[in-house]
């Protein structure tokens, strides 16, 4: 059973989930990633090699677990967190654990071994948010999840450890540390003007224009003003909203088209960058209707990361938002 | 000019240091970093290759910028931040930002270029961590800076970009927010219990001992609690002191004896891994003495950081540190 324990100096909560090492490494370094389409799981065809699926976009008169989907959610197959079970919330002495209750899924985003995000239509990016949607709505049921992290690693270097396109789920008992303090930096600047923080950041932008990369009717691209990353970027709605999961349909198709363009640019601006995407929305503890808003955040992994960043929670960042905006404005898709 | 830029909805500080593309890379991923000795600006002979040196420990009657020195400090040849400048603090609408004043600086460890501090005697390693207080000392002194991160990438999968042995050290103006979280952690505790965390865990553990890696009268080598990474390692001296760099001297001894045993097993039991190591020590500003501990963490590179980790702040970690203590107490050295 996976734990999760805090730590009594920060009060940052992490898996210990040692059941992961039943994947094919010990300790040591690298994941094999180069499972090629003969073994791949996440093909059509070889769905006896994940657990059954959760939920799947397929064909009429296809049968669950068989070729025929277009999407397909499963338990990852070596989950951080599961489900069954008690917390079993217990001190060690001055320390803090509980079992690491959850759920850890897997969302293949389509059945084409070789399509990436980036080359999929607008209505398919669409349908990927659909399904993000539909699984945190159904997750959030339980009331013992506080906090839902959707996220895609694309590329060994973003910690990808299959080729398949594909997203990831994990559904925790706990509100992260890191999104308590995004939480309660919003909280703040609410208090003081009665106004979102992101709303006021996409207000300033739109205006300034030199850190806008992208936007249509409903959403924006921003390199992000101080960004930890170069080339960070951060698709807001422009309407306020607080869950990602209530967010109007014409915002998903909005968001579809500029990430769909966002990701194209990059591809070709910066040699198809690994990157990180993670999708920011209110955990579904505490009152934040007012005060947050629900963004996605794109990480590409150009450079390593050196000492003080990992570890440290410090950046240095080499390339102004400014500029990198700049450069992804400035591609042309021909 | 470095800019240090806040971001307006975590309040954490990132440093945008743009004059580090000078560097032989633009945006693209990995850096140049198997530069031979023939080419190494850290190796004797080629010290004009650096910055003119800030502090040496050399033979006497052998001249600055030249050989015969065993540890040498120079200026980062492209640093992060700039000594020279004013704050120049100001508001870009909502945003907040100031120069990028401070100072980073290479601490190189020994003139030899194969040896890495595993390798090193005791007393080696203990003139390195002498190096780490006199510049301490010497950068404290500038009241602009309010806190001095020290830290050692070791192996390319930490960010070391150069072999040749070295740490490398950022004077800063603001106390970042991952220290500041640690500090607050720590006060917390202080003010229900009147005592110092890190007092309580090194009293906890050694009594219980299941994470104890090694110890010696001064110093104890632990598995934290809840590691964020595989083989995560805290040094803590056993008596309480909030400044390294007023730690005295047997605890330098004591934490050298241990930090290479460590780094020897590590070796051995990890195939020599990647690492790395960061000061924690006191900001220069607010009183910490009865509260903080300073400690030096050692944090090696498994596994890839995958996409909750990366960005997020949200660690899965696959061994559990009483794994992990007991794996490294093992190791036959002979």
């Amino acid at each position: 059973m996976p734990e999760l324990r805090k730590d009594p100096v920060t009060g940052r909560w992490v898996i210990i989930s040692t059941d992961r090492q039943k994947r094919p490494n010990d300790f040591r370094f690298e994941r094999a990633n180069t499972i090629g389409r003969e073994q791949c799981p996440f093909c059509p065809g070889h769905e006896q090699m994940t657990p059954h699926e959760v939920m799947a976009y397929r064909e009429n008169g296809t049968a669950p677990n068989a070729p025929g989907w277009d999407i397909r959610v499963v338990p990852n197959k070596f989950p951080a967190l599961q489900v069954e079970g008690s917390f079993d919330r217990h001190g060690e002495g001055m320390f803090d654990r509980m079992n690491g209750i959850g759920a850890h899924e897997v969302i293949i985003e389509t059945p084409n071994h070789d399509r990436t995000l980036a080359m999929m239509a607008d209505t398919e990016i669409e349908r990927v948010l659909s399904a993000y949607r539909e699984r945190i709505l159904d997750l959030k049921q339980d009331r013992r999840l506080k906090h839902i992290l959707v996220f895609k690693n694309h590329g060994a270097a973003a910690g990808a450890t299959l080729e398949h396109t594909h997203s990831q789920l994990i559904a925790l008992p706990i509100v992260p540390d890191f999104v308590r303090e995004e939480i309660d930096g919003a909280q703040r600047h609410f208090e003081v003007k009665e106004r979102c923080v992101f709303c006021d950041i996409v207000h300033q932008d739109l205006a300034d224009h030199r850190r806008v990369i992208l936007e249509n009717a409903d959403v924006v691209a921003l390199a992000p003003y101080a960004p930890r990353f170069a080339f960070e970027t951060w698709l807001l709605p422009k309407r306020h909203g607080a869950r990602f999961e209530e967010a109007p349909r014409h915002e998903y198709e909005a968001l579809a088209r500029i990430l769909k363009q966002l990701l194209l640019r990059m591809d070709r601006a910066l040699e198809h960058p690994a990157y990180n995407l993670i999708v920011h929305t209110s955990p579904f503890v505490g009152d934040t209707t007012d005060v947050y808003h629900w963004h996605v955040e794109i990480l590409p992994k150009l450079t390593r990361v050196a000492g003080f960043e990992w570890g440290t929670g410090f950046y240095i960042n080499p390339t102004s938002p400014e500029e990198a905006a700049q450069v992804l404005r400035n591609v042309r898709l021909s």
